[in-house]
């Protein structure tokens, strides 16, 4: 028998002690992206945003980004806020933008690649709160960040933080990220994110990774290895925060993404196609001002675009205007050859069916809408003001399923089977077939969550529901969890550093 | 303002009364569905089920269908089950099969097309148990039965009834199809499935279609109204009841639609391409069969690959596996111009996380798939064992908002809101522009399930999670049915018809 040569790219649980997953592994999406507008209709939407760029223009709130702007072409209003962008510069400046960028992390294995058809997944981000059925929905404490940061290292899966997993609300505002960046760098390898608070939030960000890795700013240039995510003040505005970190991102080559935040129907037209413009408009806007700042320097165009509930107002996620949205998005960026951001986001109050089917229609929108990076991919709930411990393992399984999903159907002669269909012959079973018996353990995915077993050994086992399942999985996670090595020099520097800045007090402004 | 004229595809609620929902709509796939293998991979498969039909054959258990094999010129076995088939006999058979079907039911709005980029989606089918929170699981019952007919009447997303919802085991077998059929023409006026157990059954299901319509045979073969699934006793094998309804049906000019119950590792080789090779080689066999006994008859390709979890042979659906061979079903069906059949599927044993995350990996994989024929879309749980009510719901839910999906971005001046964008201007907000209140009430999707408050005032409501909401929605939909329109005359003689049959036994054979 030759079957077991084909062992090659099947799914094998990970040979780690603890929790069977996946392995870790980096994602193509080789299938085409499904594609919601026309060629024509994209065009028209990137004229109207080009259209509102220059006629309506966006506010710039920091007087240093205007200037940039000014001597870089752009319209600025005297005296004012507002900056109005002639077409060409917009095109001009974004032409500039790496069509990819490799982050590096201080694990090698663990560097990712946004842009092309890689496909890379993130934690849940920015939540101010947590959740979990043992003590209920509370604001986050940087235990329970830490207790994230386990999960976020533990689960192959989830390929790179994408900020906080939860707000750590109990550290003083000044000092916080240090603490929180620091427990990020320690407490896992993977790829890690700066918030544009400011721009010293991002310059210390950017000291950490170049200590966690041993390196210098130049190398950190050539080697990205942290991103940040720039929301717009959709409509048409970027604060100074916002701002100031941007330009500190740019001028030291890490990657930004510019994510206008454009539900549609409140900070956007309660339109799928004026939410795109608007997004668009926004994003290009962000996007050339990155590369007035520092030409050539990475970028990320990010896609967030929802509707709210139009009665009450409340945001929704994982609706279908969101999906279609999210798939147009990616269409837009494949526009100007820029790699694309998308979310796995939910609007649910309970880790039940309405958070799994919003989440799985938000990463079958983001997927096979071309992302090339999913935030929140596992944890978030409730729109984002929770971050949910049982979500997070929810979420885990979806995208492991969306993983092997990706992975391409083998067809070769040992594949097809045919020996053992003349083995079997009519009306027999392939359980005990030599082509059955050399897969035994590696035929198809391993679920982590699902219960597949029937009924009655499923009552009989406690009949506990998909929440309840997960309950017990974070838990064995977090008990089980070991950090990564890491050189003892880097992080004694890591340490150091945290130390001295929150001895100086941190950051000048909360 | 002009932007009113935009509402022309805007979703509505229907103005029926009873529960807010999307209005009754055919749906057409107008995205170019996922392709999972490339042109190459789908010609080898093709070979390879030609060469198990040329080199192992089938099992025709049937005399009369092996009469009509050998007559068409297929080789059967002297004195055996098994048929061989040349190749150029199957290519040849299976192009005579029409690319699309119009179902028709005695409401004409009803009337549904499968083939080409056509969706339907049905209910659940076949399941022995019910189940909801009230009452727990159990055994069905004809009352059950009949609330689930009701559930496929109301919610306008069920375009048509797979089969019995829940086998209503309270009625004796050789009576029981003409008691559920009689009670589906009457309590509903959608597409109904008539099962191909044996001859009689058929001929039964027939002359209740053509009563509850006033129509002949004649119109009936050329305007069909009721179809079959007949699944092959994966590997390789057809029975006889299968057969003889097969052919019945045939005769009479109604689509069957043959679906190889092909579990990878169970009834089919232990991978995608092995266990597709079987289902194709099933499936081009049948196929083939129903245009020997009728030349031209319609016939629909069903695809139900999934794969069974190796430790236990317990049924799991959704998996990856599932969604890849679900889309590579449909190229399949595509590479012979076949209508193409999947399924909403899922082994979960509670109206959960896990049951809504499968589903939707199956809807995904069907939808995408280019799938013209949804079965088991409504209600469908722990691998067909259970139908439940509250999954009805949850599912009718993932329809609607797939349905949605489907639904083009509209972009035209009026959509694209330039004048809005420059109304609100930066930092404003859309809830009060012109732009926003023209499109309050339709502007997005309405969910009839997903709760969208935030966490405080879903707490304060009770905090009721998503089966507990879908309780109460399956609840209010059958104290609010209403019986469709039916034509007096009509509704008699299906009345008279089940009287009479009941009265003489029934059929011959349980």
């Amino acid at each position: 028998m030759v079957e077991q040569t084909a062992t090659r790219r099947r799914p094998r649980r990970s040979k780690d002690a603890g929790i069977a997953q996946l392995p870790w592994r980096r994602l193509r999406n080789v299938y085409r992206p499904i594609e919601v507008l026309s060629a024509d209709q994209i065009e028209t939407i990137h004229d109207a945003s080009l259209r509102v760029l220059e006629e309506q223009g966006m506010e710039f709130l920091d007087a240093e980004a205007r200037d940039i702007l000014k001597q870089s072409g752009a319209d600025v209003e005297p005296g004012g806020l507002r900056v109005r962008f002639d077409r060409g510069l917009v095109l001009e400046s974004v032409a500039k933008v790496p069509p990819q960028v490799t982050l590096h992390s201080r694990n090698p294995e663990r560097s990712l690649t946004f842009g092309g058809n890689h496909v890379n997944f993130g934690s849940v981000a920015s939540a101010p709160n947590v959740s979990d059925l043992d003590r209920g929905r509370r604001p986050g404490t940087f235990d329970d960040y830490c207790n994230l940061l386990k999960l976020v290292q533990t689960f192959n899966t989830v390929h790179f933080l994408s900020g906080y997993p939860v707000e750590p609300a109990d550290l003083p505002p000044t000092t916080r990220h240090l603490d929180a960046l620091g427990a990020a760098l320690i407490m896992t390898d993977k790829v890690i994110h700066g918030y544009s608070l400011g721009r010293e939030r991002i310059a210390d960000a950017i000291e950490l990774v170049c200590r966690a890795r041993g390196i210098d700013k130049a190398q950190l240039a050539k080697e990205p290895g942290v991103f940040s995510i720039v929301n717009t003040n959709s409509p048409l505005r970027l604060d100074v925060p916002m701002l100031q970190g941007l330009m500190e991102m740019a001028r030291h080559g890490q990657p930004v993404c510019i994510t206008p935040f454009t539900l549609s129907g409140a900070m956007a037209p309660a339109t799928i196609a004026g939410a795109l413009t608007l997004q668009n408009a926004e994003a290009l806007a962000g996007i050339a001002f990155i590369q007035m700042v520092a030409p050539g320097a990475p970028a990320i165009y990010g896609g967030f675009t929802s509707n709210v509930d139009m009665k009450t107002g409340a945001p929704a996620f994982g609706t279908p205007e969101y999906v279609r949205a999210a798939m147009a998005g990616g269409q837009l960026a494949r526009r100007y050859n820029f790699p694309y951001r998308s979310s796995n986001a939910c609007a649910a109050n309970a880790v039940d069916g309405q958070a799994a089917y919003e989440s799985q229609m938000s990463i079958w929108g983001a997927v096979m809408g071309g992302a090339n990076m999913l935030l929140h991919g596992a944890g978030w709930m409730e729109g984002g003001l929770v971050a949910s411990f049982e979500k997070f393992i929810v979420d885990v399984e979806m995208l492991q399923m969306m993983s092997e999903f990706l992975q391409p159907i083998e067809v070769t002669e040992e594949t097809l089977g045919l020996d053992a269909i003349a083995e079997v012959g009519p009306g027999g079973h392939f359980f005990g077939a030599a082509h059955t018996l050399a897969r035994y353990d590696h035929a198809f995915y391993p679920p982590i969550l699902s219960d597949w077993r029937n009924f009655e050994t499923w009552r009989e086992a406690g009949a506990f529901d998909t929440a309840q399942r997960a309950n017990a999985l974070w838990k064995r996670a977090i008990s089980e969890y070991e950090a990564p090595a890491m050189d003892p020099a880097c992080k004694e520097a890591v340490e150091d550093f945290v130390a001295r800045r929150k001895s100086e007090g941190g950051v000048s402004q909360a």
